[in-house]
């Protein structure tokens, strides 16, 4: 994928997470690359696993050669397929081309190679040929042939079609792009047709719009055709591995994995959810190793806002809900998520509770730029008023290193911290999102703020604020700090 | 869709994005949501566009009203079609759903709506029901009907099976989801199968992994099976649009939208495409209003190097291409981007050219928290060195604002500035991509630091130092600072 470089060690960790969940094969790189390439590849075949481990070959000797340096189980060898391929690209005529291919095919099984070939540009070819091409590899002694879709630009009828002639002749895998946004239904298209075989990536990396994901095809599999592949349960944690070592995350709207993929927010849909689970899901989120989430919005209903308040522990009497769902829409009107600190912050209101706030950012001072990045807290905790200053590899940093050392003696963890991209000018305003949590409460807030530092001591001050009242009682005894 | 709220003037903005696109009908939004949708709704309705612009509304006379309050032109009017909604959501019955459907299409178009009428969960009901209900709707007068895959759940052999039924009785719409990746495979079957209406998002958003995306099904059907529908050189504009007024973006690898939906990197892919764009392209990226990108990475090759190089004015022999080729993977293999920046210190370094720095950054501080956040910039610009100052509404935008200051009658664009999503700890290392422009020429250059403000003063130095070396001759006499 363009802008994606794997090291070597972040390659292992990916080959072992889809050796976990009982992936196959994994084709572990492109052995013609570079030096850091094969040494990856190498590394990914000695691991150990379960799964096939191959190089992606072109259809030259040197590639395979490459391949068999690294010690792999087998390769993907690809030869051109359409006469674009053939004719412009590698500049040879359809005689040579099946003449090469068999002869690379037995060049790699006396090897000891396991040897797929893929027909490059299949979906653009002639049918007649790359059925001609890809036959001549099995009797040439391969273990199965490839349809590929390179450039995403079949549809599924075609896919079934060629795929259908194609594993008259052996064992047949297909290898679909999205371009079209039909990586998914051309896959199934040739599994349909008799494929037995999909070319897949987590999260659908992959050469411009990208491969088909390897979780939506699993997933559609069991659940649209009952045919079951990988582990399912394994699958989130696989396409969250896979993301923090690319860097590519994955939009909340992404099935599977995306943080929507099982978020309600609707009044309808979360007011149908709460009544039965299976309303707007089409398969419950654990089969893949996630869980239901409720969000409030402008489209929050009675329902939602009510089993919001009550995981809060607060209690609202019919008339104080009915103001609650009113200010939380108002909000969503405006444009804004609704987080748990908002709607305690709402419901407070409404029962015109005044909030006893037990922690307040009185100031904050952060520096960076050449020396050490520095900031200092004053903070007001219960009674008393605490100054700290912390170091850290960058402004938010230091200052969220000075409210922990404000707030010494109280327990908490930062589960997560999240900022959304920044795109546009450097005045964007940016929101931060942090997850905190104390014992077994936790709770979600965002601050939005043009300086990022100051967004993420707000969010994390008023988090800590949040926790520290659900838990006053025992606030005291364990923060020497208040009783100064 | 979840922690997406839009105000009435991002919703007006949307809507004419669509209709200048060509889009029939624009749902506005839900009537029966809050005060702010409803003026929402009503200004959409008062702009006058080409498309036909409704409100969703319940099974419920109040949100007939609604809709009627805010004089659309129609109503898409969902009714519970699964027993699992009739029983279980509404506390129904078939009969009663049947007859409450027809009420109500009655009283809609009485007062003079526009009437589509969809069946909620339609694709896990009894397909008997289905047909009845809908087949009722048009009785009663409605327009048009819906198959509605809620959850998306459905399969395209399902859809194609249940919509030639349904299409039967009059014009017939698909609303499908993405639950399973399967909503546009669903949509073009429905289409298929004789629907002659789509019901799609921009960019996909919606409910949990969200509706299909109307420029895949655009592309899709112009593309796969020769149908036009909206003016496709407009989508690229139209997603980048909405995702603005969402704040939801688009992942790379995404069809159509994604930054790499166009772009070539590894060296089979550019130096095809280099002979022939249409190598790797199912089709030419202007089609939807975009352009081609080749990308340098660790899979680059000589003929993409060598185009990189060009567009730089830079000449290399091939015992220096060679070279440079290898160092652009072996910072590839170290899991790093390569842009502009990188490739011309490659080959500055590779041909022994000494590098003079007409601009560089010898001291930066930035403070920001309570106060107005401040930075100041020590930089040196050909002999001369200059201190500069600056505010912004956060340290990086005071010290871009000092970079400015300090370059004072230089003239340059900073056409973009984006910082990937920071997840995971506040000590994350932050990637900062820059585009500058200067004249005609342009660069990219991104740094990465664990200090935001470093890391984007870096990137924004390095890159005026390309873009003034690139036009050094003219720099003295457009620039005071330097002949000081």
């Amino acid at each position: 994928m363009p802008g994606v470089s794997l090291t070597p060690s972040d390659k292992v960790t990916i080959a072992r997470a889809l050796d976990a969940v009982g992936v196959s094969t994994v084709e572990a790189g492109s052995a013609c690359t570079s030096d850091g390439e094969r040494e990856a590849i190498a590394r990914v075949a000695s691991e150990g696993l379960d799964a096939r481990v191959t190089s992606f070959a072109r259809g030259v000797r040197a590639d395979v050669d490459h391949a068999l340096s690294c010690d792999v189980d087998g390769i993907n060898l690809v030869v051109p397929a359409s006469d674009r391929h053939i004719e412009t690209k590698v500049g040879t005529t359809r005689d040579a081309a099946v003449e090469r291919t068999q002869e690379l095919v037995e060049y790699a099984t006396d090897h000891g190679l396991w040897v797929e070939v893929l027909g490059e540009d299949g979906s653009r070819a002639d049918p007649a040929f790359l059925e001609r091409l890809l036959s001549a590899g099995l009797e040439a002694g391969a273990d199965r042939i490839c349809y590929c879709d390179t450039v995403g630009a079949a549809t599924p009828d075609e896919v079934a079609d060629v795929v259908a002639r194609l594993e008259a002749h052996g064992p047949t895998g297909v290898h679909t792009h999205d371009d079209l946004g039909l990586g998914l239904a051309n896959a199934l298209a040739g599994v349909s047709a008799g494929a037995d075989f999909v070319h897949a990536t987590v999260g659908g990396v992959g050469e411009r719009a990208g491969n088909v994901a390897l979780e939506e095809v699993a997933v559609a599999l069991d659940e649209g055709y009952g045919v079951e592949t990988v582990t399912l349960a394994g699958l989130y944690e696989l396409t969250r591995r896979v993301a923090d070592v690319t860097g590519v995350g994955h939009p909340p709207n992404k099935a599977v994995c995306g943080a929507n993929a099982f978020a309600h927010e609707s009044g309808i849909h979360t007011d149908g959810t709460l009544k039965d689970t299976r309303m707007y899901e089409p398969y419950p989120p654990e089969r893949v190793g996630r869980e239901r989430r409720l969000v409030l919005g402008k489209h929050a209903g009675r329902a939602g806002v009510r089993a919001a308040l009550s995981e809060h522990g607060v209690d609202a009497s019919e008339a104080d809900l009915d103001a609650v769902v009113s200010r939380v829409k108002e909000l969503g009107d405006r444009g804004k998520r609704v987080t748990d600190a908002d709607l305690l912050a709402i419901v407070e209101d409404v029962q015109g509770r005044t909030r006893d706030r037990t922690v307040e950012l009185l100031d904050l001072s952060a520096t960076s730029g050449a020396g050490v990045p520095t900031a200092s807290v004053r903070l007001r905790i219960g009674d008393a008023e605490r100054i700290a200053a912390g170091t850290g590899s960058g402004p938010v940093d230091a200052a969220v290193e000075a409210v922990r050392e404000a707030l010494d003696g109280v327990d908490f963890d930062l589960d997560s911290y999240h900022v959304d991209a920044i795109t546009g000018g450097t005045d964007a305003v940016v929101t931060v999102e942090v997850d905190l949590s104390r014992g077994d409460r936790s709770v979600t807030v965002s601050a939005s703020e043009a300086d990022i530092t100051r967004a993420s001591v707000d969010a994390m001050v008023e988090g800590l604020d949040r926790l520290l009242a659900a838990t006053d009682d025992d606030v005291p005894g364990e923060m020497p700090v208040a009783s100064d």
